[in-house]
């Protein structure tokens, strides 16, 4: 690689670990280029010779986010009985922790949006597509019979469900609720809904 | 009342219709007090004599989308088998309906912040809290045993859960999912939680 190259390379990473920094800080309306281009020592316009406009670099951040998430996750399917109900819970619990420790840049995964005419690039719809996985591969054991979209349906539904109880959790909007008594009725909800299933499983 | 007040209180309302129009068009970010002012045929300032500032103006139109939400889900409940399950089936349903069809009046709902100093007026709380029995009275009729505090607990569970199927169903953000599916899911998901929480309490 040219200097010039490598210095564009380590000025990229710069721009993302401050952006991320912010972000964590102060969420995504706390994301200033200008204070971005401050803080690593290039002048204002310079930003967008290291990445293509603001949506490239909150992108850039979610990854990162993405990517911390994907080991929490990972971490509790490996932490306890791999019983696939359990490991269920234990990723929907592991999901809720991640979320109210990294709340800003959590939120960032989901407030972001495109500008109207700009399609998510493919690399940052593989990176979440890529952590279903986590939740596709208990409830494959789960429902043997069931083909794989299926599958795949159900895996978006239960993960919707535990993200709705984690953000309107977090929120704390209508009601506060501590964060021992949410990771509970996670919990139970998770359990409710896999024996719900296999039982409609069993009906059908 | 005086020819002023009588005066006041039309604009009043017809501030807050105005508000509702450009929100359930544009959203939030919509929302724009000069326009309104415009609208309604009053100066910029003078906005600011028919409410105190724009979190009230939100917070009143909220409490229209609110009404007619609590509209739809009670034709909910009496559209149908008085089981409770199947109950809360067609409550979750409806709620899904509903959000599709007001989706950007829906959204602000949830998307609206007060400033971090301000509480939410008591009256916004209790607006919010009185469409909780649509969810709390199907499952005191579930679990009879269940003290009132449990009842309501399940009752922010559940309704998170519907919540966050039919908020990333409808951001259509990770995968696009017909508005017919969605509608399934949700009507599967709800029969296995509410099935679960049964089988739970059965074997408590």
């Amino acid at each position: 690689m040219s200097k010039t190259l490598e210095r564009r390379a380590m000025l990229r990473e710069q721009l993302i670990e401050a952006a991320e920094r912010a972000m964590s800080a102060r969420g995504l309306a706390g994301l200033k280029t200008r204070d971005l281009a401050q803080e690593i020592g290039v002048a204002n316009g310079a930003v967008y010779n290291l990445v293509a406009d603001v949506d490239e670099l909150v992108l850039m951040v979610g990854s990162r986010t993405l990517a911390q998430l994907d080991l929490a996750l990972s971490e509790a399917e490996a932490n306890g009985p791999p019983a696939p109900a359990e490991t269920l819970v234990r990723i929907a619990i592991a999901y809720c922790d991640f979320a109210a420790a990294n709340l800003e840049l959590w939120r960032a995964l989901f407030e972001h949006r495109m500008a109207p005419d700009k399609p998510l690039p493919d690399w940052a719809v593989s990176d979440q597509m890529h952590l279903f996985r986590h939740i596709h591969q208990p409830l494959a054991l789960l429902f043997p019979e069931r083909p794989v979209e299926e599958i795949s349906v159900t895996a978006r539904s239960l993960f919707s469900a535990v993200h709705g109880m984690v953000a309107l959790g977090l929120e704390q909007k209508l009601i506060a609720i501590p964060l021992g008594v949410l990771r509970r009725e996670i919990a139970t909800m998770v359990r409710a809904m896999v024996a719900g299933l296999q039982a409609q499983a069993g009906a059908a």
